[in-house]
């Protein structure tokens, strides 16, 4: 392609951002890392210098206003999202934008109207569509060859780890759930209808941690049009990240399983013992995030939309603040209650 | 073992009373099937042609009450079971009975005030408490191994058959759901509060049956104490029986998968092709029922409580009956709702 | 059916004589357990009284010409099994006969005459024939879904039993690799011409045996016309009884695996834990067991051609005559120094 | 790190030169792609512009030479490997060379002893070695889980291409059964004794190719020390790339199997499909070449020996022509009749 390179300005350079900044710079062709801003100026400084990356700053302002920056990648904290977006749609940016795009539907609104009128680019965070099986349980739902589709299971669950339990109310729903919500409704293709949620804090009770408040375990019942149901299974594990999928239709089932680092089993006297899955996201869904990004610079040099837009990461925060007040209020929650979708 | 035979009387010749027959009459030890009765006096009387069996009847009364008879075997339709229970231990018979009890609770407490004040044991057919890996689920939640069990899943379905589509309201939850019921109850080793349900009739619907009464789908949300949250799906498959069971605690999970009739993979340019689940519950829990009759029989022979009671069987339908409460009503419904249990 | 059952004289009651008396006794249609004899009489008799059988004898001249005996099923040792045949259709009996059909040609081409002449039926125990995923495994193959068959893996490994341990030279290759023998010659379809064979006794090495005679271990390749290779794994294990077969040809390829007792895993910290594979033939193999019996009375009943005949357990017994002597030779044998197939 | 990268010129930009080139430009950290060359001078062009490399050249010399180059990565055919490791290490270059060293013992012998004489690192492209799933089973081995080692079984089958079909005698054992000499040697940890091979044209011939010479797939016996025996079964498939191990020992058994696209099944009324495996190398051990490239960077950048040498290069070529001579003369052949390893 003789096409000239996309320069990308990230923003955030904690553990996701680090994975952007890695992929930007060695393995999305078409696209170069050419600034990097964090509020640790500090670490914004190393990690421009490991990748070979001249402009550095401290401030969203500064990285979204630089000419080397053709387009935004937001990688700094949910709080920031909303702003960042709106500043860069404001300087003409292309953006993608991790999840939650916010946990207020009013920033959100916001920073979608902005990015609407600068006739800006948006692509949000939800890696898992472009992972291979995931991607497949999807092509295989639109083919036909379930029939009619009516039960959607996603369980995702993280490792626990004990150092961010127990979540706050609402953080377990709107930082992680957002992506199984995501995963519904592109596999489903209608919006739902409904929510219903059950949720505790078995995992950090178990470790002995049960005067915090907060949630770590939900189950969510999301009614969508036609009697389709789909469940949500979050939780804490001792195994690692279990991330799978279950499709079920008239005509037959789907089932996307847990990757593991290597296919192998081991029999002795006691057991046939095969790997764990992969730990956590960075090993898991590494090859999605390679994909998302190529799809976000393929979509600004080609002048295409995005796969994964803003109305998609608005529609996730819905059914999470749907979630909540369904755990409050103990009852199913309709979606139309919250917003519409 | 010098200890004579327990002479088992059958009530029910259909597809499961001819499971127990064969069962009874050959792979069963201790235990010879001594009579045969069923509405239809001709189909017992081939029945009992077939195992050499003399004793042939078509009322419960004259199979309780013949002397060639130590046990009853009830496999009659759901709506004859409590009358049949009655008529056995007011005989001094032991009791086997499949399940439902019955579809009311009023008869099941009759029926079971009945059968304390004989002294009879009753065991209930909730046979896959005796299949084998769902036995390996149970001791292996119960040993510690996975921690704190903070969540179940369990899935339970049916291969689609077009002639018992679809169900009337509550022939789902009483007569297949009813084994789920049992299954959650068992792996928690608690009972639960409160019950949340939503179903449909999807599978009636893809097959063109839309303007039917009734479901074939639902999902089931039960709340156990300490914040342990069990999940049922139950629907109708293009590809088998579909019994697959989940439990996850804070050490660790625990899956039971579907069985196939041989283990074996075949791969071409297209696919690796694996075989089908066995198609339905005379192959898959063959053995099971095999299992559950020899510890009814060990139970009448050594004088011992059965494995799976009148309590557990009542229980079952308690839940069942909030279950359809909450698909009327579209809430949770807590279990004291309908009765302690 | 209205036809008489077989009655069956069994000639052994060890392992696996004692699979046979209750699979004859219990699981086989149309078959009778009638007599039994053993040169422990009072192991037959005690045989006898469990299955309800009158007729005992410690000789197989009285069991082939007990008029209760219309069939022998010959499960005595292999020294003693072609004695045997000849002593049954002497009498004009059928014969099923256990593997191998002895450790000599000359007798068993003597034993093969005597059946011919008085126009018995003889099916030889080659139970493997009638396992499930073995029997796909050919089917598969017919099928021509494989396209040109042109490469047989055959994995028999037996739990490793001290008291077993070593084996003598050549009771590995006439017990056990007999079964793996047939196995290649019934998958490929056709005879094969030269056999190549290296072995040892690590298994017995690795006990601290390693001053024994005999051999453990043996890799066996098998050249079929039209460049088909064949390769028998044999073993000793610490993790169960492995038996496995893979059919590669031109169109893919088919892999039987290990059975389980029931299919599930167990996730925790450390590893995905799955059950070990059944451990020996009686489980492993009971329902080929069954299976084979009842192809065998069916061909009594129906006056058919054994699905396993004499030329099949000779052929199995030249293959084992060949590797023999290429482990003695350590160069490829050529099936017609031994005989022609 | 501190310390410089690791300059490297790439010699041949065919389908394995390209790997290297994307992995040495984008993936290895230490590592450079300084420079390019190849015999079509318009090819390494090419993929010098990809990659933004400004030295191009169309003969080894000019490469080894050049300033910009610190280490050669050589990546043309087998017969040019040789004189380019000679030519490389004269001009006191490091060296990673692609596999096979040559298919002449003199030349090998004659490039390693270059090789030792400038005191310049040597490692051979035995990737495998680098594998997650084949590392693990040899650390397993090393661990002792599996007890006394004492049976090794290689599957390595390429997808059929008919292009590439029949191989001339010999392709076959020097460009691809290479790999599994080297990972049996690997995997046993001792020096095999002897060599049975037999082999065939069976793919060509069920492709129609019957006339042609050579031959596609073979099966190996290598005797090791202490009764060790390991098997190589080399083919051609219908369902792709067939890359398996399988290591076995008296304490337990190790597999390694073939790893897919995703991990996903869809079930239907006909059976359970799973995806087939990575069709061929490139995806198959795509992350294994750069491990390869980035354990050979580390050796460079701190002086350490190479964990696959030249010595492992000569090894596996000496098995390759033991087994040709296995081939034609139809006996085991004693590797000392080729040459001590």
């Amino acid at each position: 392609m003789g096409e000239a390179r996309v320069n990308v300005g990230l923003l955030g350079v904690g553990a996701i951002g680090r994975i952007h900044a890695t992929n930007l710079a060695g393995r999305v062709q078409g696209a170069r890392l050419s600034a990097v801003a964090d509020v640790d100026r500090a670490a914004a400084a190393a990690c421009a210098a490991e990748f070979g990356v001249e402009a550095v700053f401290d401030g969203v302002r500064e990285l979204v206003n630089d000419r080397r920056v053709d387009a935004v990648a937001v990688a700094s904290p949910a709080a920031t999202h909303a702003a960042a977006i709106e500043a860069a749609a404001a300087a003409g940016k292309h953006i993608f934008c991790e999840k939650p795009l916010a946990y207020d539907l009013d920033e959100i609104d916001r920073a979608l109207r902005a990015v609407e009128k600068a006739g800006a680019k948006l692509q949000v965070g939800f890696n898992r569509r472009f992972d291979p099986g995931f991607r497949q349980a999807y092509e295989t739902a639109r083919s036909g060859k379930l029939g009619r589709l009516y039960r959607l299971h996603i369980v995702g669950r993280d490792p626990f780890v004990e150092r961010l339990m127990p979540k706050a109310q609402g953080e377990l729903l709107l930082e992680t759930t957002v992506h199984d919500f995501d995963l519904a409704r592109y596999m489903a293709g209608t919006e739902p209808l409904s929510v219903y949620a059950e949720g505790g804090a078995a995992a950090a009770a178990a470790a002995g941690m049960s005067g915090a408040a907060g949630i770590d375990t939900a189950v969510v019942v999301l009614r969508f049009p036609d009697g389709v149901i789909a469940t949500i299974d979050n939780g804490q594990t001792a195994y690692g990240y279990d991330q799978r999928l279950e499709l079920f239709g008239s005509k037959g089932g789907f089932w996307v399983g847990n990757e593991t680092p290597y296919r192998a089993l081991l029999a002795d006297g006691e057991a046939v013992r095969s790997p764990l899955p992969l730990h956590f996201f960075p090993e898991r869904y590494a090859e999605s995030y390679v994909a998302e990004m190529a799809a976000f610079i393929d979509c600004v040099r080609n002048d295409a939309a995005p796969q994964v837009g803003g109305r998609d990461g608005r529609a996730a925060i819905v059914l999470a603040l749907a979630a909540m007040r369904s755990l409050e209020e103990g009852r199913p929650v309709a979606v139309a209650e919250i917003a519409a979708l």
